[in-house]
């Protein structure tokens, strides 16, 4: 039998207010048996940036990761939210380890082809070193993921973390009974994105499809979910999208 | 007989210029055995702090580290400088893993009491948590150490790296044959600091004694030949001053 793995994935307003992070950290300490813990970077990346006088590209829509931006990026990801987050869920007897892909060669990437656009330093994942995270997990370690990963010659590369929650899940599948949680802003994914009730229970990927097509699922929620069903079809034995304040509670879409 | 282990501690301009840090981790890599490398920040921190309208807060000459500088040292320090040496580690095939005190509970300190002056968010050192590091050695990843530590209550702390460099050495000395060698600008303690060619070749206590008194030595060697001597009077079986491109030469001054 597989031991329970839960990885918890965070992102957005709740890193950037001190105290919605600190409700956010008590509850994932309770989390019984393996967790990892895996981070965007909110909105501070973006501040620092204005503050430094650097501009966010975007191309399309889509954010360009230049070199001045990467190493935003990596203050701000790597830097202050990583060690925040590992020194705070120490104070709650977590021993809690902060990690980018690229120490312990933990995750390999790619830079991101140059088509119709070029995304600059942003990689797509290779590989998940399962074997190194499997033996943090059982060394009694609670990995802490900044959305980072490296390319094996040397350069860092900016990487989306609901992809990294993803591909996680799908490397450690084998090894233990995973549940996926990311938490975001709302309660799950919605019928009506202006009513917090409308709360969607369970989502296959027909019905996502149909919903996509009617255009209740549009945006944002599209990538997100692909990551979601991606994982669930690697194996992951549970997959839900729910608030922060969902993350204990069961509450939130489950992904069938 | 115990295993050797080096301990490089690199600070300064040496971090800044891309081309000096890329020789420096080839040479680092290429030194046989256990290794763990402690870094400071150079004047990347000051930089970004002056960019970000933060200043630099002195009381008689000592910097004070108030929360905007913490976050400043946590984003460049344990962020930017740790993540781009530990990428370009790997890709020498160095498994490194860049770590604060916070990560894995390593080192743990306690807020400089406030006396005549108020450090601010500065750690001093109260254990090293050598079983850890030893694992991690053992499991043959190569530590990169930033300087910061954690009090177990939530906070990161500013902790110089002189005193990470000789407080690990210190540690793991009743566990490894431990070699600490401290890079810098210079080729070694010098006898006249205008005069690259005076480096004196071994320093004991009792001379280190005289050439202060003489004014040989002052300033900002004192208190890093303090560690020197601290980190030699623990039971490193070398301590070692000397630049960057001395590294693997052993050439320098050498603390008996």
């Amino acid at each position: 039998m597989n031991f329970q793995l839960t990885i918890v994935k965070i992102g957005g307003k709740v890193i950037e207010e001190p105290d919605a992070l600190k409700t956010l950290l008590k509850d994932f300490s309770q989390i019984a048996g393996y967790k990892i813990l895996i981070h965007g970077g909110g909105k501070t990346a973006t501040e620092v940036a204005k503050k430094l006088g650097v501009e966010s590209k975007m191309v399309n829509g889509r954010r360009i990761t230049d070199e001045e931006t990467l190493k935003i990026a990596t203050m701000v990801y790597a830097g202050l939210v990583n060690k925040q987050i590992v020194a705070q869920l120490q104070a709650l007897r977590v021993d809690a380890v902060g990690l980018t892909g690229a120490d312990m060669n933990l995750i390999l990437s790619r830079k991101r082809p140059v088509t119709d656009i070029d995304y600059g330093f942003v990689g797509d994942i290779k590989e998940v070193n399962f074997r190194t995270l499997s033996e943090l997990l059982n060394q009694s370690y609670t990995p802490v993921l900044a959305p980072l990963t490296h390319d094996g010659e040397g350069n860092l590369l900016n990487t989306n973390a609901d992809t990294i929650a993803a591909e996680t899940a799908r490397a450690l599948a084998y090894d233990f009974n995973v549940r996926l949680i990311y938490c975001f802003e709302k309660k799950g994914v919605l019928m009506d994105e202006n009513d917090e009730s409308s709360v969607i229970q369970t989502l296959d990927s027909e019905l996502y499809q149909q919903y996509k097509e009617k255009g209740i699922i549009k945006e944002g929620m599209i990538p997100k979910l692909d990551n979601a069903f991606r994982a669930r079809a690697a194996g992951a034995q549970e997959v839900i999208i729910t608030s922060a304040a969902g993350m204990n509670t069961g509450k939130g879409t489950y992904i069938k």
